[in-house]
């Protein structure tokens, strides 16, 4: 079949994707993707089998890592990278950068991937939980007040997307800060001087599942007195230029196509306020409509990205799933730790997404 | 354009991908990985956006799994896992999982991939040379007789890009085995039973980078006396079933279509069988034409996978690679850590490629 005609396909078939990711990408993201895995750019070779060495390839991974510099504002001691192994991964990497055989690292606790983290690191060291809002499921954000000077980094994860809690604004603080960016890297203003480190796993506002960016202040490296294996040492990843080893190509490549359509509609500021039109639409119909209430009813901890809510009466579940399956609506139901719903609505989905689940709220047993 | 455009300008331009890896695939897995990216099976949402533990990318995985065990002949103690980080990550892996704190892991240093491995192994703890050819550039496969019965494992890599050799016989021994047989895996019948652990980059006979295959007998894991980060213990990603984290979802399903279009062709015999048909022309053109030596001599030693070359008069290199890119022969030119020339041939090329660079040997310069 055509590309065109599997397009036409889909197209009729209207799915409104709101996956907590892998998730939603911009259909010509994918459709160049789809010619590229072909033959890319007409070199006769798919994107899939040529070589990380090769000048086609090099060209794809700078332009990613420059285009990511570019759209963040990044001073020049910020060091863009994309590895492997997720943002799970990367929890062991900041305890094996940023932590000192002696030293802590404090970890803010907003939710099951914070927590995680948190727990990953203390095979390194000395790690203590600087706040949470465990004891709430995570319905608001924790405070962030008053971060002791001694500490080697504290963590944070800006969004949660099972809870769907997001942190506002960020601490200002000496102390080395690191972000798991995850899940709203791209949909917010952020002032990268304010981390010693971002990472965010690829598969939610920037490309397939695969990649891992990394976005790190090169000064803040080798501040500790722990040995590194090669592989887990930034400052190798730097010096190879992101290929200290095969990097992930086609994940690499579909981040860069989603780059370029984010820089073409309107950049970070474009996808902040499409994220605001979004989630403004829902949360005004869950606190409204009588059937549903929000996990996250403080409004400062709200997330634009995973909005989680219930039916206040819990045996109109399945009731409502269906009702979602018959307007298309995919991806709907709650993270399995907590129940319930969860719209998670990334960079790519349009508005008339949201506005589909509206209406299916609305018109919901009324 | 349409696909099938695309692929009619890729067959006019006729490359022949010689490329170490990333490298070569079917072009019929290309076409159809293409068409997924667009609209997979016709679910109305592309690979690439669907979730991890969606039931079609739960299918893709457990079938890739299931191919996997299949192909193999795995015995019930044997776990399949897609894990990320390439197999340099893997060396790390090694070292967690079968090195006891007071134990001794060996390595046998059959070339540069070999040599990573067991440098990286090190910070983990005591870990020897068990044999080398490293005093004469790899050129032959280094000898295993007597592996002494008190290490914690031995290390082998079965065949080597670089210097292109590649073991013929595995040792018979009861220290675990672990073998990282990223280029020469479904090329070769294995007795998975001499193994405790296989693995292997998927970027040549498997799929395109970003995954890593993982076969190992779980009856051999936790035993160490270590204390393993979460991430890095292979016991909880196969209780897991490959998923503690997102895993790179495209690079396992092309790897799938990849099995598929493998068995569909005859599985690993025929891929054997093609192997020594390609090898065998390549290394005779080799040995007869005075013009070019062999790097690996010694038969015993030569891999069917990369086959390494020189030209005797090597002020005649830029014209041989003159020559073979006006033939559109693609990635010959030898690592750049040894020069020369390399010609990789993996399950996927046609013989027809490998008589294209024959052709250019026999006619170059006479």
């Amino acid at each position: 079949m055509s590309l065109r005609d599997l397009r036409i396909a889909k197209e009729k078939q209207g799915i409104h994707n709101f996956s907590a990711g892998p998730c939603i990408l911009p259909n010509e993201v994918m459709e160049k993707a789809a010619e590229s895995v072909v033959n890319l750019d007409g070199i006769g070779l798919s994107i899939l089998e040529i070589s990380h060495r090769s000048k086609e390839f090099v060209e794809i991974i700078e332009r990613a890592r420059s285009l990511v510099r570019e759209t963040m504002n990044l001073p020049d001691n910020y060091e863009v990278l994309f590895l492997q192994g997720g943002a799970s991964y990367l929890s062991i990497l900041t305890a094996q950068n940023f932590l000192s055989k002696a030293g802590t690292g404090a970890y803010v606790n907003s939710g099951t991937w914070a927590r995680n983290s948190m727990n990953d690191a203390k095979v390194f060291g000395n790690i203590i939980e600087f706040s949470t809002s465990e004891n709430t499921q995570f319905n608001t954000y924790p405070k962030l007040d008053n971060i002791p000077s001694d500490l080697d980094y504290i963590h944070i994860t800006s969004n949660n997307t099972i809870a769907g809690n997001q942190i506002k604004d960020f601490p200002k603080t000496d102390v080395p800060l690191i972000c798991d960016m995850s899940s709203d890297i791209f949909s917010r203003d952020i002032d990268v001087s304010q981390f010693a480190m971002i990472y965010a796993g690829a598969q939610k506002n920037l490309g397939p599942a695969g990649a891992t960016l990394v976005i790190v202040d090169k000064n803040k490296l080798g501040q500790t007195d722990r040995e590194i294996p090669r592989l887990m040492d930034l400052r190798n990843h730097i010096e190879k230029m992101s290929m200290l080893n095969t990097p992930p190509c086609f994940s690499i490549y579909v981040s860069l196509l989603n780059l370029e359509w984010m820089i073409k509609n309107g950049g970070v500021e474009e996808m902040k306020k499409r994220s605001i039109d979004r989630s403004s639409l829902l949360y005004k119909e869950i606190d409204e409509n009588p059937l549903f209430d929000a996990h996250v009813k403080d409004l400062d901890s709200r997330s634009k990205m995973n909005i989680c809510f219930t039916l206040k009466d819990e045996s109109m579940n399945e009731d409502f799933l269906a009702a979602c399956e018959k307007a298309n609506i995919s991806g709907i139901k709650g993270h399995r730790s907590v129940g319930g719903f969860r719209a998670s609505m990334y960079n790519a989905m349009s508005i008339d997404s949201t506005m589909a689940l509206v209406k299916v709220m609305k018109t919901f047993k009324s």
